[in-house]
């Protein structure tokens, strides 16, 4: 009696176990569940490289089977839909493969480590999707409740034109300079440090907020600790080894044809600050402020009201006429940071249901990279601005 | 390969499928996957009145099969814990014949609407117990993980001597004197408004908190707009009906055997606040403050220390260390309200494992009964003090 | 070039020079210089019983000269208003002979330790206002800019029908028990303790914001720590004396001819809470919310509007609308708890230029007393409900 | 009586009677009463062009008589001291006329309006000091409670290793273009515009909490609406004028011989934000954070602790152990913004009486406009980073 048998169904694929894995897992599981989707996903595979992690993780989660070969996940044919949970550097080889085998593909965001993954990445996307193949990058910031919320209000232009976009993404996590070496320290997995985890999450969501494409950044970026323990070495390989990505990158942004300004600050050295993705845009009639520490809260102000009542109104973003709050539970119930991923997920069987292309798509992916490695391109070049060229340039 | 096969399970039934009743399904559906739990449940089935609308319920939310006879859903063989989420008036007919029938109950709060219906509970769940059937009431703000922590910062004695609880639980949708007349209103149905459904959770959070009973009340309750709008009315019945509960109540208690003092306050009328449970308990030692609103921090003043440095800390509770967050995310993820169920269901589920009983008792879930009784009988007669009576009185 | 020769001056003689009397002090030297004022005061004489002492804070304070004897002030020539800031068992008898003696009189809160003694006080402050002699009681919250302007939300009907004043003063000065016996925790001196002192407070701005008397009070009080050390004692007295006041009180009031509920807490053992005068008023169409530690602050949920944008808004109290504003800062620099006193002591001066009553009156402060008195009675009877006698009744 | 009389007083006066002046005024009128000071401030003369408008000022402030031309006002015998809070086009040619004539000088920020000026300045004031007249530039925010806590945290060690330093300041007075064209918004009165008037700030507090100085930047500026409406203009003239400073600025900066990085934001276009100077200082063991706009109230996360209670703690600066609270009220009673005026009034005095030079200086001053013109040099150069001077290079 389960909506397997009721309504068409969608088999999922995840390749990846660890904490995006987990968090997509519990995604695919709550997502039929709170939301009225066209299409049931149905959990068919987990895939890893270790046999005897990925079998339990497979079990812990509720997934059919388990597969140690992405490309044998692929091939599946209860998997129409594969959801790339990896480490940056093998994102664009299994998004094209699963694109060119006719599957839709959900990646984790950076979508890439460099530009050119991400432009074959998007070519890809582009040739699937005249074949009704869908995909998308789990920028899932941009469906946190109050964010959608927050773009709805500049959409409907309640800001007014955009003057200032103030980005700071604060974790902690590398304060101790005796944390391990771990893969998100070293740039031949994870392609950069704070600036592609955390700094992708920003670019994607300034862009997003205001409606603007970057067009200019000049930035510079800092690595504070230098060299970190090693674990898990053979006998004999030195203690500790060099940390080859940023630890910390503040940079400057142009967004769109206007004057309007873009500061981002991201680190992992913010000791006290776990989570602290905060957000601020202001516009000519108004602003809005956030903090994914307390992810159900919008501040906005309206400034075309009377003064002597205006300021920032705390807005608890759980009615149900708010974005996604449908699905959810009464007024004041607030929601985890979890729920943006079951809402990506929604979003995209809707999409594929629908024939319809999801954003944000591979080619927002390639933007977002290609803001990045200009900052890269600054730091590495004294902050001089850098142009992002764009899909016409 | 999903956990059913792999260790042994136990077939959960709930009745009622409402907000209580999805909350309750997500848990089901959640605990086993984010806790390593020692039976796996297994979501039998779901009963309800109207079987197009258990159908669907149960179709949605991912039971295996529905029913509409609660005695129908007690009898199944693959039932062996029965969940009750119905309003408070059917409690203690369920709950008593699910326990007589040798199945481990689950009762949604308040217990019973009066606390002879609470008593008989308890003498059942006692019963029960000799013969290792377990019963739970369902305060599930025990376990929200900041509320753990303060319980525990409280009983290592962090706090000190407690002085005083104050708690406050504020709602607002009955602000608004068109909002129609559902059985919430109703006394026959619902027990009492505010002081039922708020006001048991603050009195079960001040003993479970401060580790001490409430000896002692005396309080008083209101009804702000006394007819309501009835829907779904038949021709000819009358266009509005009388409320018949309390819309708030105030309410002072003496806490064990010092002078600890308890101030206490529910209200649906305070326009603004969505679901404001708020508490503060202050120590000869220290502080500890909550809002559910933003239900991932603590607030924690350790009155020992530097005055110079001293101050309310905003404690992000999620470090793996905290409570219940080794299943969850990495700091700064925040939570959602709905995990409290989760973590209701995984305790649960490990005490009938462990042969262990689980707390809140019904015994602990009568106790708050006694408590709002003696508010009522204490507003009933010009705010005088009432005793309330203990299990050894 | 002062002002003194330029307009017509107002002579003013303070009795007391500790903590209110400098902060009294500070209001006469700066509410001239902030405020357009009609007449200008001259901060005349200073009174206290230590002559070293009083001449010290006088030279310390700017007053022209010191006096021992408060009738010696009264009676000069150039003090024509007499503000009095000792401790309440002085306030009856120096108030009386100061509006007979044709002075002016600011007089401290509460503004009396008996009901008896504040009608002796109103009976005397309405013959001589008959003579065109005016009197003040001091409460001055109501002049903190955000409370003056949550009134003026009240009074427009922005908040609608009142249905919850709910008030809290707590501080946590008494949470070590080896604190010493001071005159606030002496019966014979200070009337009552936290009750009077902060609790007055809390009545007389629940009445002002509301607009409604408070008619019926429950409530109770307790002392946590009985015994204290004295200190500065005679050889052979104890080593400590007995606390004659109360440590923390709590009560229920019904306020005006309708259904609103106020609820209040005053206690001097909230370990962290330093000053934390908090309000909040509920009405059916909006809420207003202030904390004392955030005085330039201001919370107002309008109910009437959307509610995808709602909530509460913070209001940086700071306008050149905002009462009193017009003689600060610009928008945005925040004033502190002092100013209050410097727009009690203007609104004085004005008034007396104006020839018109000043608010809040000898009256108003007697109605406050009642209502504590009430609290008190309550408390000696199982806080049975004791309503509270007014002007007409 | 008056303190004159009794202890040696100093005789003060005034170039400037606006919003500046005002402030200063109170903070001459008030820190001699709340704190006790070695010498007594006499409010001597006010200067000001208008001589209408500064007489009338001067009755208002306090003072003894009013000047026109500021050469008179530090010709004059009873002026031992000359503030200059004059727009900065003034304060080189004031300052250092004020110091050759043996005065005192106590100088608003930013310092002057060049570094060439403000070169010209410090060596006055060095030769001035050589014989015992002392300078000291008036970055006010110095001497804010909170943030004078913040700098003893950090120079005890509490925050071990500075890595970020964060700041922004924001105002919104400028969001409507219809606003007027001032002084402050015309280079050759105001120099810069943002950038002066709040990144001074921001400047000196990065240098002073951290103890390190600034040595290289990378910055740019933008000025959002180009004309603005000229007010009282002779007929014929344009209606509109240019803005011919900075709206806003966003600058990037290393301090001292390590890897601390520092990022800066102002703007007078953040909606909403009225007075918002914003300071987060991280550091390998603990941060700080701080808001203007509430001013009592330090936060301070101690990394080193146990991380289960861990967090940013609200400080409530009004201990009488915090820097500057002897003087004023108890704990829990907040200051205003003026206070920081009369603490540097308070300090000022104490320095000269002790024969000591004291801080900020004008060389820190001048350091100061050496960061604000590698900012200008740097935005004029496609953000490069340029090396700001030091004494020593």
């Amino acid at each position: 009696m389960t909506g397997a048998g009721v309504r068409p169904s969608i088999g999922v694929g995840v390749v990846g176990y660890a904490f995006m894995g987990a968090a997509h897992a519990h995604a695919w599981r709550t997502a039929p569940r709170m939301f009225d989707l066209p299409l049931t996903p149905v959990m068919a595979a987990l895939c890893g490289r270790d046999a005897a992690a990925v079998r339990a993780a497979a079990e812990r989660q509720g997934w059919a089977c388990a597969e140690t070969d992405w490309r044998t996940l692929i091939a599946r044919d209860d998997v129409q839909l594969v959801d790339v949970c990896t480490p940056g550097d093998l994102h664009a080889e299994i998004a094209i493969a699963a694109l060119a085998a006719g599957k839709h593909v959900l990646c984790e965001k950076p979508l890439a480590n460099t530009p050119a993954e991400a432009e074959a990445m998007t070519a890809a996307a582009q040739r699937a999707a005249a074949n009704g193949i869908r995909s998308m990058v789990g920028f899932n910031y941009r469906r946190v409740p109050a964010l959608a919320m927050a773009r709805r209000l500049v959409a409907d232009g309640r800001l007014g034109e955009i003057r200032h976009v103030r980005a700071a993404y604060l974790q902690d996590w590398l304060t101790d300079s005796a944390f391990p070496l771990t893969w998100r320290l070293r740039r031949d997995r994870a392609g950069s440090g704070a600036l592609g985890d955390l700094g992708a999450h920003l670019v994607d969501l300034a862009q997003y907020l205001s409606g603007e494409l970057i067009t200019a950044v000049s930035g510079s970026t800092t690595t504070f600790v230098g060299q970190r323990p090693v674990t898990g070495r053979a006998a004999g390989e030195p203690e500790t080894g060099p940390v080859t990505v940023d630890d910390a990158a503040v940079f400057t942004a142009r967004l769109g044809a206007g004057r309007a300004v873009g500061s981002f600050e991201v680190t992992r050295f913010a000791a006290g600050r776990k989570n602290a993705l905060r957000l601020e845009v202001n516009g000519s009639l108004g602003s809005i402020a956030f903090d994914l520490e307390r992810l159900s809260e919008l501040e906005f102000h309206d400034h075309s009201g009377d003064p002597l009542t205006a300021g920032f109104t705390r807005i608890l973003v759980t009615e149900p006429g708010h974005p996604y709050l449908s699905g959810w539970w009464p007024p004041g119930h607030v929601l985890g940071w979890d729920v943006t991923f079951s809402h990506q997920a929604a979003d995209l069987v809707i999409a594929i249901a629908a024939g319809a292309d999801p954003l944000p798509s591979f080619a927002d992916g390639l933007q977002v990279q290609r803001v990045l490695a200009a900052v890269q391109e600054s730091a590495a070049s004294g902050s001089s601005w850098i142009t992002v060229p764009t899909a016409a340039n």
